[in-house]
């Protein structure tokens, strides 16, 4: 995304990888908008674009229609708890009389910071050589820059490390094959898409080192949603012994839940039924949670 | 498929379930070439349309070419075994001098008669009001006609149960949401198709009874050979609880394999790379095997 006070700019992820098209949003409808059709997805990225939905808000009206903003932007989506932290922030900011435009470009340059940290802390988690494989994209895409899941594989290589992808396909709306596969290729990763029905069965070959992904909602016992595919992912790979990790800045971490038992799933229409866009992959699978305060292992107590 | 004298009719599976277009084989290159181009898929259905393939070398060019047609035929998909079962059948036929066209209506009736077996023996499987998963086609699709998996459901319908399938999409293929989908819908199933992806979330969820799929080869332990993603299938279906069974004639068991391990495996192109088109599921996570000789259950010792 790129921010112009009065315009964010976002890069329209329905239509890549065939075009590149930068989608204007210049009010908090445009924003809104662009959230719930999932031009801009992922849940850090949400929570940016949502951030700059609010300053939009306040530049065309003032405080008053910023806190209408708040409403509008929270109803967009409902699994990825960035979102309505980073809501949370901009609702601080006006009780405050901040700069709220300030603060929405704060919450971006952090949220990079944040992924900068991950790969920092998890880089060590990627060994030399390694064949890695992901679910969905959680990568610059995904946040405000650099990725989480993605990131740990960036700073990995950045640290000297070969390492080779798999992306899963991630059906039903192809984020593996359309996004991760487009983002790392630009980077010069070696990437390779695979059918999400194909997972299990490499794992059991052995050819993968470890297995990373993002998070939209992770509970105080790091249970973690995650898009709809992750939980089978994580169970082939407790079956074959292959490390789980979840990569996510804190603020996907909802405090408010015990359990991953309570967070809420998306459900979203396809084949002329609908098909929960999410699942929760139980802490007892997941080998490490990486966040920008370093790496947390089981029994999980996030806070 | 439909038997003209001089003329094996398939119903072109990479058209389904847009067009319904029959195509007439009048040779036997003709045949290799719609089972290598998987206009005709599903293993019991590539091992009558082979036999129909000798049967139209043996029409065209005498028992010569009949025996010439059986390397032919037998070079064009490498994993269900049921494609070499029919070529040695018909290879025996040519061996005793019998009427060959005739050996391949048999092989061919025998199939359907075979699928209704199989059904009569697993319907006591399905429970009434059950919610049954399956993986890609084993219908009437994949075989002589009725089904070995989706033959049993159709048996236990007809035994006056109510059954509700929910299809994996099977990617990336797609025989799920073509295949399965249109011959339950034409049959007056209900049936929804779901992503891959959602199959550990919904058996988590409780919301299924049983899974069954059919093979493409079982070695002599019961690992089960199906396609690429059934693996997964099964082990979330471990996982939960939730019985998994396998519908296969027979002429699906390769009595020279004492495991799964050695059965060949193909690869398809697929995204500039290439993906296993199968995976082999243990015997441990299989509840049963349906056959028409009777339902196995473990310890296997298939023979």
């Amino acid at each position: 995304m790129r921010w112009d006070p009065g315009c964010l700019w976002l890069l329209d992820q329905l239509r890549l990888p065939r075009e590149e098209i930068w989608v204007p949003c210049r009010d908090e409808q445009a924003v809104a908008e662009a959230i719930r059709t999932m031009q801009v997805r992922g849940a850090p990225a949400i929570g940016c674009a949502a951030a700059f939905g609010v300053a939009l808000a306040w530049r065309a009206g003032g405080a008053a229609r910023a806190r209408a903003s708040l409403e509008l932007l929270a109803g967009t989506r409902p699994t990825a708890v960035n979102l309505f932290w980073a809501l949370a922030e901009m609702r601080r900011a006006l009780d405050a009389g901040d700069d709220v435009e300030a603060r929405a470009l704060a919450i971006w340059r952090d949220d990079i910071d944040r992924c900068l940290a991950i790969g920092r802390h998890g880089a060590a988690l990627v060994g030399d050589g390694a064949t890695v494989l992901t679910h969905c994209n959680a990568g610059a895409l995904a946040t405000g820059g650099y990725g989480t899941a993605l990131g740990v594989l960036r700073a990995a290589r950045e640290a000297g490390k070969s390492v080779r992808v798999l992306a899963d396909e991630t059906r039903p709306f192809d984020q593996g094959a359309r996004l991760t596969a487009w983002e790392l290729q630009r980077d010069g990763f070696d990437v390779e898409v695979i059918p999400d029905n194909a997972a299990a069965w490499i794992l059991k070959s052995g050819r993968v080192q470890l297995a990373i992904v993002g998070a939209d909602r992770i509970s105080k016992n790091g249970d973690a949603a995650n898009k709809i595919g992750t939980y089978g992912v994580a169970l082939a790979c407790h079956e074959h012994g292959v490390p789980f990790y979840v990569a996510a800045p804190f603020s996907t971490i909802d405090l408010d839940l015990a359990s991953g038992d309570a967070i809420p799933i998306e459900e979203r229409p396809w084949e002329g039924g609908r098909y929960p866009a999410f699942d929760v992959t139980p802490a007892r699978l997941i080998t490490a949670i990486v966040t920008e305060r370093g790496v947390f292992r089981p029994p999980y107590d996030l806070r």
